[in-house]
């Protein structure tokens, strides 16, 4: 089979003229541009993975900015530069852009160039985040550690390239940029100006997004923004997703006793603020899963019809989900799992914790109860009115809320207690699919694979997408490039490099939308 | 004021005599023997304390037990001697015994040599766990340090002496030998055959107390014991508690996923042993305190008249403590402070853990939540039967239940699992108030102070004296000689001086009792 590979390799440049009659579509010419200078290409994005880029390494971080400039000059976008934002210490983004003559339309490409932190002690032997190393399957699958290929050799499309950012998200800046690159080589012309921006500060929460958008309105002037992040579908499908929950965090912490009692000496006697926590929690969801939260699941924007037909077009991994993670019965019997992670806020329970539990616990009465819910939200929430539903909840409970500690007065005054904080949050965003530009978007990804393209109305996570919707009032949408199983955040990141270049083509594809 | 104290002390050997007339009672002559011998006393116990005796120093302890052999030896218990349990690494309790002719009754005084650890580090500064040291008052009410007074020159009563085990429970042990020294010196044969047993490994829980009783049963007939041990009352009245609640824990933890899981990608999905543990815990206890488990409060051996008066006779604490731990409502509004923790069992949470809060929390969704139920008991439960109802009322929430993990296979068929440990535990001992021997104890007792001698029928904590029930079918009592603010088990541990001397002639009064 390898041979094979390697035998149509070297003979592609031969046959090439052969089969011109019959393929020469723009994407088949992508194609054998990518299979042309596979060798250059996989020798370049090594380089780049070179590079440490974790998001707290701001030094590393402007030496990414600037391979990615001088990568970007080579290919012939000239523009290229850093666009900053108003704190000096905000990392910039890298700008590039393509304006093509007559075309209409403008699409800002983006990925980011920052990874998550890296712990290289719990990497596998012989792994390390920035000394890219090549293997022939994933690890748990019995890969094996290999050579890179020397020119002309072959390369598995199966294979797997180790190293921090190979997934998330190096691969989104590399294909975006080598896609414009293919096109120009093959000598198509994109069917819009092509604008690229690659942030440097994602996996920081894009601490500064807001402050460079602003700071680059005209500049960054477009009809969408591709966003080249996250997996494809667990079955290796393309997708694309419209839309991904918001987020916000209450921190909630009841009262008791103002020191630990001792639980004979005081038991029975002394308010107990984990009882008190439980029953106040057991208010707020039924035992399938409906959260009892006055107006909870109002001021949902409902799917739309082809909203609703993509969702039912999507496989349900539910069943093979939950037999992986062992459990008999998900939260809910009354909604499918693609539903409940796309069409529902959430009410959940990140953690509680009452003093100790186990070999750690002491025969006390605790002095307080804590619990951290995070609410996702979905398209129609407000992030400030969800999380005062749930304010309103727990005084409806006769609790007197506090946004702080309560003094020792208060304490003395209020039978029950609850101090309420925020976390900072943020809407969710969902792009209509009925939108002409999503339709064209939709009919170019379909077109460069032969499989049925996942239509997501909404992710379950949270991104700040609504900031290009707010900022720029320009929709965006996400189109993944890479594997699902690629361990992104942790230890072991990964890539299957058949991804990278199927991603050169999918985002080629949008270059030439029509 | 300190002047006049000097003076007479000075004074006391000569008036004396001109007091015999009206003051010449036994107890009389105690006092005059602890007032005379003040300053051998006090050297003694200071060397007493400087002997290390945390209760895993196994060495240092031998020591102790051997220095308490020749205290004794001293006082003339000649018969002094260790009294081993089964395994060799048993500590062993020091044993005497004095034999009074014509004698029909036989009280054993208890109290423990050994002191809880120590963390010298945490100690205020000058101070330090086995180098006792004088202090004019307690050190949170502006205590300065003194030099120990030279020979007769004054002591303050109310002086502290700081050092580990100074009131828990080398006071103990010291009242009980000092007090057959004073009535020995004073010519009063005592009523009672006196046997002396002092215990080794209290701190670590009694863990071989049940062999050593076993080992020794006939060495230790008697018809009581009297237990020296634990504090006076808050008011610094005298006090006799009749018995303690027992004690046993309960672990349980609720599986929801096998790993932690995002709480965008499966939030409304995947089930949260958060949620389900909050939902299980509140139908165990309403909002009035009262435990909710079929049948919790059955088996309760209601308090008898003579304990329901005696209890109603206690000034009850709880408005000032109320103020002092700053709530504003107890857990019930049906029943006082004394009711509470003297009447009823418990179900208390001791800890409650579910991945973390706060700072510490992700957007997760929690593979497990535990929680760590104490249940302490009263005179009628059975520890397995108590803890078997709240077994029984998981499963009738429809739980299944397992006494170890769960496997994957048992995880996908029952969708309610609860892992439910329990710990090692003990059932209640109350002595009866009516029993004869009972009422010399408090007639004696009343008889050696001026002001009221509080009678409890159990304290709220826990201790195992159903062992000298049980092995040896003798009733224990327990008579507290030592301040009871004094930092038992903490750092800072202090006596008040005058509670060493009071306590001598407590247990002189039980020893001579009619």
């Amino acid at each position: 089979m390898k041979n094979t590979v390697f035998l149509l390799a070297l003979l592609l440049p031969i046959i090439g003229i052969a089969q011109k009659a019959t393929e020469d579509t723009p994407l088949s010419k992508i194609t054998r541009f990518h299979q042309k200078h596979q060798y250059a290409l996989l020798k370049e994005y090594v380089e780049f993975l070179s590079l440490p880029n974790t998001v707290n390494d701001t030094a590393s971080l402007r030496v990414n900015a600037n391979f990615i400039v001088a990568m970007m000059k080579k290919r012939g976008i000239s523009n290229a530069r850093l666009l900053s934002g108003k704190s000096p210490n905000a990392i910039p983004a890298v700008f590039g852009e393509i304006k093509v003559p007559n075309a209409t339309t403008t699409i800002v490409f983006y990925a980011h160039y920052d990874g998550q932190p890296v712990n290289p002690d719990k990497w596998a032997e012989g792994l390390s985040p920035f000394t890219p190393q090549l293997m022939t399957a994933p690890l748990d699958k019995g890969g094996k550690m290999i050579d890179f290929p020397k020119e002309n050799e072959p390369l598995s499309m199966d294979a797997r390239l180790y190293g921090r950012a190979s997934s998330d998200d190096k691969a989104g800046v590399f294909s975006i940029i080598t896609a414009y690159d293919a096109l120009r080589e093959s000598g198509i012309s994109p069917t819009v100006n092509v604008k690229f921006f690659f942030e440097g500060e994602e996996e920081k929460g894009s601490t500064h997004l807001n402050e460079i958008l602003e700071n680059h309105k005209e500049v960054l002037k477009s009809d969408l923004w591709i966003i080249a992040d996250g997996p494809l579908h667990a079955s290796g499908r393309k997708q694309i997703v419209f839309g991904v929950r918001g987020d916000i965090n209450l921190n909630m912490t009841i009262y008791g006793a103002k020191r630990p009692l001792h639980s004979g000496n005081y038991g029975n006697w002394a308010p107990n603020p984990a009882w008190k926590l439980t029953r106040l929690l057991a208010t707020m969801k039924d035992d399938n899963g409906r959260v009892l939260v006055d107006g909870f699941y109002d001021d949902v924007t409902p799917l739309s019809k082809i909203e609703r037909e993509a969702l039912a077009a999507i496989p349900d991994p539910a069943a093979m989900m939950q037999k992986e993670l062992a459990f008999a019965q998900s939260e809910s019997t009354e909604r499918t799992y693609l539903e409940s992670i796309t069409t529902l806020p959430t009410l959940n329970i990140n953690g509680i914790v009452s003093a100790n539990v186990g070999k750690l616990a002491a025969n006390i009465i605790p002095t307080m109860a804590t619990v951290t819910l995070d609410l996702r939200l979905v398209k129609g929430n407000d992030l400030d009115k969800q999380a005062q539903k749930v304010i309103n909840h727990v005084k409806k409970q006769g609790y007197e809320v506090f946004d702080r500690e309560p003094t020792d007065e208060e304490r003395l005054k209020f039978p029950n207690i609850a101090t309420i904080r925020l976390g900072h949050g943020y809407n969710a965003q969902r792009t209509s699919m009925d939108l002409p530009i999503a339709q064209k978007v939709i009919k170019a990804v379909q077109n460069s694979t032969k499989e049925k393209v996942i239509l997501m109305p909404s992710a379950g996570g949270s991104l700040p997408l609504f900031l290009f919707e707010q900022i720029l009032k320009t929709p965006p949408l996400t189109v993944p490039v890479v594997n699902y199983d690629n361990n992104q955040h942790g230890e072991n990141e990964n890539l299957r490099i058949g991804c990278l270049f199927d991603g050169i083509e999918t985002m080629a594809a949008i270059m030439i939308l029509k």
